[in-house]
């Protein structure tokens, strides 16, 4: 039968600058009796990535310049968590009272630049930023398990984005390794060979949403979420789903 | 261990007007070896509820008014799609040629208001509109299932739906029965004790998205997904996910 089996693994430890996340992931799966077969996909958050990758920042050490200061005032929000945001981002879509929305660098629109407080090791003081280059990230951990494993996986990079029009997050992709992150469809005909309304599939996103379900509760500490059963292969990046400004039809001018 | 099953029901027939949908995904999961058990999850494309429903228009029996006419020219549309859409709909988000953005009369914002002209029997000049009412089709659903298998499984209706800032579709519950649309984890705290900054999840949209990474493929016919593992009971209705345009951050202005 046609399906997918997602499972959290389990056992995970708190991950530190310069951990190794392939051989924790390829050990970890290892415990929990999971054996990697080509086109598995590993869905890790990015928050594990950048606590590997050492992106934990003390805000004591920052100082906030004028833009910031305007926009803490806006926005009610700490001006040096506010100076992290500018400098994480390319513009600001929306400021206001406790919203502060961003373009991040990356290319995708989001809330202070998904730069996070909790989750962190250490004193209060701290703000995790996303990864330098999450595309990497993916891909380095998608080496370290062929090498490890010898099976060639997919990775997908996850946060949770808010979004225009529609209540609540929802799991986005922000690095991608081994797989399409849009998944083309207009090559498929219907039942009665019409072409297909829907085209062209958010495909990692969605792999990011349904990992989302099951790691969806932080107090669990679930990571990493293992697929089983996703068929397509490919070369993507997280920037492909990062729709031009120019061509957004969902904005109404 | 904690995780997620999805399995697509096998050999769904073509759906009829009058068609008792409870009954057919029923007997295709028994014939599939599934029994359902209390907090199964069942995602089905709402195409096959408008079939079952009805909900196929003949367009020579459409008039265009003069505003579809209008945006007819407009979008370079077919004026009789755009009449439907418009009785469809509350209010025009965007037109322009080959786009046409509405607010549904249901209260959410997509293309086309999600009318179809893909995969119905019949020639080709007819549409398929989304049910008349999405969560009272998942409540009938929801409660034939109780009534044939004795237990308490969540229903979802399933649309594709394309977003602003970014690229390709993904799934959106315009119908829900039996779990919670928004997830609030307000109440978790994280690892260290301390408040989660995801605070609410677009639970029913990402149940599918999950379920279109196995449903993708319209020319394999697979509209209803059987998901296990979910553990959120609750009494959700699809427009828990519309957003309030007045609170809609992510709009710059």
């Amino acid at each position: 039968m046609i399906g997918l089996t997602l499972t959290a693994l389990p056992d995970i430890p708190l991950i530190e600058p310069g951990d190794d996340l392939a051989r924790i992931v390829y050990h970890a799966a290892k415990r929990a009796g999971i054996t990697f077969l080509d086109d598995d996909v590993l869905v890790v958050t990015s928050k594990v990535v950048s606590k590997a990758e050492g992106r934990r920042v003390s805000l004591a050490e920052i100082e906030p310049g004028d833009e910031a200061q305007r926009l803490a005032a806006v926005t009610r929000k700490d001006a040096r968590m506010v100076e992290l945001v500018l400098r994480e981002s390319s513009e600001v879509s929306r400021a206001a009272p406790n919203v502060l929305v961003v373009r991040h660098r990356l290319g995708f629109v989001s809330a202070n630049a998904g730069i996070d407080q909790s989750n962190v090791t250490g004193d209060e003081e701290t703000a995790l930023l996303l990864p330098l280059d999450p595309d990497a990230s993916a891909t380095r951990i998608r080496a370290g398990l062929q090498e490890l494993s010898g099976a060639q996986v997919g990775v997908v990079l996850s946060d949770s984005h808010g979004r225009p029009f529609r209540m609540g997050n929802v799991g986005a992709a922000i690095g991608v390794a081994g797989i399409p992150a849009l998944r083309d469809l207009r090559g498929s005909r219907d039942l009665f060979g019409r072409t297909l309304r829907i085209t062209i599939q958010g495909y990692a996103d969605m792999i990011a949403s349904a990992a989302g379900l099951v790691s969806g509760e932080g107090a669990e500490g679930l990571p990493v979420i293992h697929i089983r059963g996703l068929v397509a292969r490919g070369e993507g990046k997280a920037s492909d789903l990062n729709r031009p400004a120019e061509q957004d039809l969902y904005r109404s001018r």
